[in-house]
């Protein structure tokens, strides 16, 4: 059957519906804590509404706290394995401020919000993406405690970005991040990369 | 001025124009040396072409030697960061043959090539994307020695997907693949990942 497609050369990665109606890009997201539950609440809404893995991401402008983008977990849905929260929530910020980098001339500082540690590609992402700054909540064990591979990361990955300037911070609301990854688990979700 | 433009929910991963009209789908690539050239010609037309960085991919069925899909560097063009070739590749390949994953079951084997070692982003999708063999041209230190950094890979990254299946060649028409970095050096082009 797959010899009747024809090659392809476009594709599209976008968000779900929902995510319009449940996300506010109006207000300001205060502190650590207040960025991490949006991408926490991604997460959670991606797995309830059955629209991806249980992994949400956004970015803000450091300083202010606008929110400049989010992304959730788009493999199956999208069938498009690169498609990881951190990847989407890239891809749309750089489309709306028309640059490659985020950390483009005269542009503010932006940072990374993510429900679960990175895995190997996004941590890649995030290098060339031009945040300076990466908040984590679950970590790699709690994702690889229900099924899921993180790939070549070690400790040298994460000092390598250290080493050009990007803060790593983990931890942040961790057990509310795990719990997504649990609550995935508990409905049978499917482990795309086992 | 980014302050007026509105969130954004869709971005569009898309090749040149000038790929349909060079590249043949219809034959079968029989041999290593001759998929290999396919994926640097690419390479050097994106650079010729001025449509971004010097690198070209592309994937294959292992035993047939068909051609699924191919992939240019476009993160200038496109204003995203994780539009490396191996990437477009991937996404394209995919979206070809409808499933997030070419290891998914009833498909034939497939396999990646690249005109240059991949960075880790991309070796962290290589391990996602399902492709059983990755070969490479031009390794780490040519892509470095123009100015291009190729992130947090260690031994230990092309260790971690050998150990998973995942068949690695390296230095396959190196020398072809690096005179396409060389070239898009002596041109001026831009190393948007210095």
């Amino acid at each position: 059957m797959r010899w009747d497609r024809p090659p392809v050369d476009e594709a599209t990665v976008s968000l779900p519906a929902w995510v319009r109606d449940a996300v506010d890009f109006t207000v300001p997201y205060e502190r650590d804590e207040e960025r991490m539950r949006l991408a926490i609440r991604l997460a959670h809404e991606n797995v309830e509404r059955g629209t991806g893995g249980p992994f949400g991401a956004a970015v803000f402008e450091r300083g202010t706290g606008r929110l400049i983008s989010v992304g959730v977990n788009s493999v199956v849905r999208l069938n498009n394995c690169t498609l990881h929260a951190e990847m989407v929530a890239y891809q749309l910020a750089q489309k709306r401020i028309a640059s490659y980098t985020l950390a483009a001339d005269g542009h503010p500082a932006h940072e990374l919000f993510t429900s679960c540690e990175p895995c190997a590609m996004c941590l890649g992402a995030t290098l060339w993406s031009g945040v300076s700054r990466v908040v984590i909540a679950a970590s790699r064990d709690d994702a690889i405690a229900i099924g899921f591979d993180e790939g070549p990361v070690f400790a040298e990955s994460f000092a390598y970005l250290r080493a050009r300037g990007v803060v790593i911070v983990e931890g942040v609301l961790r057990d509310e991040g795990r719990a997504v990854l649990e609550r995935y688990r508990a409905l049978g979700g499917l482990v795309y990369n086992g």
